[in-house]
């Protein structure tokens, strides 16, 4: 039987100080967080995406997942004792799990490697009248809301279930090349009877996929690529 | 067929010690932020805009246009390592993309080069009960919105589209040189029935058109002239 | 034809680091300040009010009026560049416009030098319901609030309209010697009907006012005195 | 007849770097400030409470009460003088003044000198709906509210208004020894018809009263004794 | 007849600027932190969590107990002297206190021992309308809810009380080893009667059980052991 997992998105912002320091010191700051990513992705999914130019609030973000909690906190840890983390906060950070959905059969115990330019995260809360339903007019409502989403098969979604855990119900990613198709989904959807029992759907991040070295070298100076390579 | 456009609303507040530098490495610091803003604006849309004296939480404000949003993200990893970014924060950024209107053929693919004095920027969300009505009523309803936009002729509008991309549904920017007519007409505005459905509408940026180095020259002393040149 | 005036509330908070500077370093900083202020105020409305002691959130606030923001602008630019400017930030701001009200004839274009000791501001949002009501109901109902105000004829009332402009859609602004007064009228208005259409009204300052050069010297040691003469 | 009195409390962080600072430098700090409070309360009332342990946001909360806000304003810009303030923020302020209440006869002018170990503080502001309640039946109400407090009577309760003069509505202060009965009244309260028009009463908190030098020595090393002396 | 005891939830957050900080300095900080831990353990109950790698705005928390106010006090004004609180926020800080239950006769009068490797924390303010049932109702709604609970025997619950005390109503803390199960209590939680009363339950903070000096190590570089002890 496949296993749940541990899903966390740690979003980084970089002190502008940090850009004042000399190019050695922010090479190995660089060079020592990029090992401890590099570390941890033996064995478990690690994914990086640069935030510069989408957002004002973050710089980086990375997607670390693993069955075993014990192993997120370890590479938070070590990633701690990077220099870069000397000179970073961490404005953000969604902590969940994988779990089969209730009212669709394309459960994901996983987040996949990287399949498309851009992640879309955000956090996401229902109103306690969706909750007070009963189950069946539950399921109904989620069939126009997923067949909706059907119509984009360029669009990928992942969910990952935060109660308990963390602020959010859920957090959602979408995945995907096509950020104009996602926007038209998001406001297609707007007009579905579930959005409706939508309480908080913000922040919403636009991630831009890269491998690790790539979105550190994006914090100070040289731009993803125009090709960008998927995965790590 | 026109393209859509990514368009990037990126505000900028000076850390106060970022004063208390020499000459020397203020002006060299903005030099590169307008070596930047040059590169980028061969070939794309770039506008500056003082919000000095009329907010604040922030300076100076660029509005960035490209078809691809590589573009985008190339333009703020070489603005970011500009002298001035590494005494800068970003209070505020908005993302969002041109869209032809659901309720007006005056449609906009591009933001247009600068016509007008002042730009009053704010991002814009509708309630869920908007979206729950018809599109015939909710067409209905946009009509009375859209003709009383059309007794100010001096006031024009660019609409952008945030859904699933950024934490607001729309970022409004209207362009005049008519504050007071500006003020009016938003107050006017409230009592459409189209009003009733705003969620939010705030913060609202009153932003003074500049050539970029007349922006950067009023962070450290020199006001925009009173009588401005439009355009980069 | 009076013309409508542009007023802007300007609120500063230091940083403690500024107390740490020498004598010589804080007297050179506070007289380019009170310079920049004295050149505004040939021409222009320009009043200093301290808040030490009754926020803790600012300390000092400037309330400058102009036909033309580019004078406002300007100041703002000016002011920067003082040695006072380098240790603050700006923790609130208001702009607005002066404006004849819909509901009474004591219409204000300017706000007007300096008849009380104390001035109270706050921003000002009414209910989308409000909006609804049809244009007779609402001026039937602000006849109560007016007629309820009227009762404290040493409380001076100064509007002025944010549609468009700034966060809010009104700023207001009380002046009177008598602070136990203008309490118990705010508390009085809380009965009224049009009370029932107050989205927000906070923060609330209640501002000290005092020539400029009174409101420096209270950053660094020297209480406003008992009699406090009013006007710059 | 008796005089209304301002009142306002004043709550300091201390910045984690005043730790760092040398003994003596922090002894002469916390000595400055203590002279200041110590001349105010020559003709003033003026309590100090310690709230370490109590809060994250807040070290150290002062209330000072005088007739004339100027002595109110003059106390803080000579505390702002002290060698403490120089690395303290003030994350909360309330402002407001003494007044008789409609409810009840019990109505204090004045705070008075210390009774109990602990004082809870916070903001309150009540519903529209509230005040949109005839008066007769407000009284009825509170009644209600009014017998249950009475039920503690070692618990005594100091309300101020703050209408006009700051962001909430009232200051309440619960002065009492017994912090269990405490949280016990303000439960029991819930249920009452009052509690349902209640908009916000929060931040709570929870200070411990102690003399200036000994709620100043806690900052840095010195706990509160087991035994408090109440008063200054 | 057993005590009611204060509970006090500290959660702290190192500047990353303490991580620059030599070896030496950070090893003293992290010892004189760890003795003021140890002096309170002698006679109360204290234990440390990691929230290292599950949230981005805290590394640790404490969580202490005593019946009398005066020892956390205490404890915390110790604690603020050891090196290591000289480079720390604390960016939340719960106070509550322990009480028989109205609904269960499972009461708990002392926070136990460690039994679990997860604590999940989180503050809880019911609504007003709530409170406005009768008391039959209310307990025939927690009936639900508890039953619920009972399914669940591998997953411990602590309430607290805020009333009058602190900013929430309830501090509640879940204890288990099993993260994935607390997760799927909490999502049907949610369909229950009890959750419709439910205004605010977050943030959430999942705490990894350790004894101090491995939660101290893991904010600059030792993970905690995949086989944690439990209890201090």
């Amino acid at each position: 039987m496949p296993a749940r997992h541990f899903v966390k998105y740690t979003f980084l912002k970089l002190d502008p100080a940090w850009r004042r320091l000399g190019d050695d010191a922010r090479a190995a700051g660089k060079r020592e967080f990029a090992a401890a990513c590099a570390d941890f992705a033996e064995g478990h999914l690690l994914r990086a995406f640069s935030t510069v130019g989408t957002r004002g609030d973050s710089d980086l973000m990375l997607l670390s997942q693993a069955q075993n909690l014990d192993r997120i906190h370890e590479f938070h840890v070590v990633l701690g004792q990077s220099g870069l983390m000397k000179w970073a906060q961490v404005p953000y950070s969604f902590l969940a799990m994988t779990k089969p959905s209730e009212y669709s059969d394309e459960s994901r115990l996983e987040v996949r490697p990287a399949h498309g330019k851009y992640l879309f995260v955000y956090p996401f809360v229902k109103t306690r009248a969706w909750y007070a339903l009963d189950a069946d007019e539950r399921y109904r409502i989620m069939q126009e809301h997923i067949a909706l989403g059907r119509e984009y098969p360029q669009i990928e979604l992942n969910t990952s279930y935060s109660f308990g855990l963390d602020d959010q119900e859920f957090v959602v990613a979408f995945e995907t090349d096509d950020a104009a198709a996602f926007g038209d989904l998001v406001q297609r959807l707007r007009t579905t009877e579930s959005s409706r029992y939508t309480l908080r759907d913000t922040p919403v991040f636009t991630c831009i996929s890269a491998p690790v070295e790539r979105a550190l070298a994006a914090l100070d100076g040289e731009p993803l690529a125009a090709e960008i390579e998927v995965g790590l």
